[in-house]
């Protein structure tokens, strides 16, 4: 494809980039606040808690501490969780979930468990060493009232001014995507399951 | 909120979830295939590239091998990069790109990058240890026509039984779409930059 460029077409293309590269550059330079973000990954789609276990690869790489709670998933997420067990310190993970709802049938038992997990994540909010929580599914505590949300709500945004946090799950409260710095509405184009594929080591857990 | 449930109450969610469970189970068990999946990460918003190197860390959680492919990107994903260097040949990782196209600004050495990664690609797509490619912003090179659209489709489909492909990048060509098992589209709900935070580490790289 290459030699079908004429001298003058290369040119017209590196003024365009050039250009480009201005505007990208002012941009850049507008943005100069460092805070810690309130990150809410939601939608029906696939990739919200694989996105946030992304992010935890990504800081552990800078060599900064991650926190991660799961309110549902228990039993799953076993690769990537034995994948992080090899940074040791860097990473506390805590399974706090039982399950989903309609494999533990037992309302007052998930109740309790979501506030349980709730627990470790202000035990991790008050604790300085932590550079990024990863609270799992907390989205889904949230719908079904097991937490309050005005407390969850007040507690992360009244997070330390460095702390990163990211939280996963269908059905985000509108009251948490207005407190949250950055949400992204993960959507389903097309999925796999429809097509009567089954759940994959490697893929779904 | 434990409390406030009456044994009733308790008794109906139990029968409502033990219900919920056996439609849940009845799905499960439909679905019986196993194989490698296309799948694509895009939409305006983020996550596309995180949640494929999310699928990563998976993927050696189990111990399988990894091969990454970055066609725009080079001296961004340094976090994740760090990190997966201590995993030593389960993950096979090249930078092929040289940057965005406004930072090269000759369109004669982006299409020169992205052949070459491209044969990086057909090397790995031949190599029957892998068991997961990572083609990071492959949908870039493909907007610009800097690979030939057929020949990739083509070859991505054609791959061995077992080998699962994610190929990220924003405005995924139609024709990948219909070639794919699982498609994700992220969208932007909110974004931190619009409120002038910068790119932070452990965050954006």
């Amino acid at each position: 494809m290459t030699d079908s460029m004429t001298p003058d077409e290369a040119e017209r293309h590196r003024a365009k980039m050039a250009r480009r590269k201005a505007v990208q550059d002012a941009e850049v330079a507008s943005k100069t606040l460092e805070k810690g973000l309130l990150i809410v990954n939601t939608g029906p789609g696939k990739g919200k808690s694989t996105a946030a276990f992304g992010l935890a690869l990504r800081m552990i790489g800078h060599g900064r501490k991650v926190g991660v709670v799961q309110f549902i998933k228990g039993a799953w997420a076993t690769g990537e969780r034995t994948t992080f067990e090899r940074f040791g310190d860097l990473v506390e993970w805590h399974s706090m979930g039982e399950g989903f709802t309609w494999e533990t049938q037992d309302k007052a038992r998930d109740i309790a468990a979501a506030a349980k997990a709730w627990d470790k994540v202000l035990a991790m909010l008050a604790d300085p060493s932590f550079s990024l929580l990863v609270l799992d599914e907390l989205n889904i505590a949230l719908r079904y009232d097991y937490l309050d949300l005005g407390q969850v709500v007040a507690a992360l945004s009244n997070r330390r001014a460095g702390l990163h946090v990211v939280v996963t799950g269908r059905n985000a409260k509108p009251e948490l995507i207005a407190a949250a710095d950055l949400v992204t509405e993960m959507g389903q184009v097309k999925h796999h399951f429809a097509a009567g594929v089954k759940a994959q080591a490697g893929i779904e857990f």
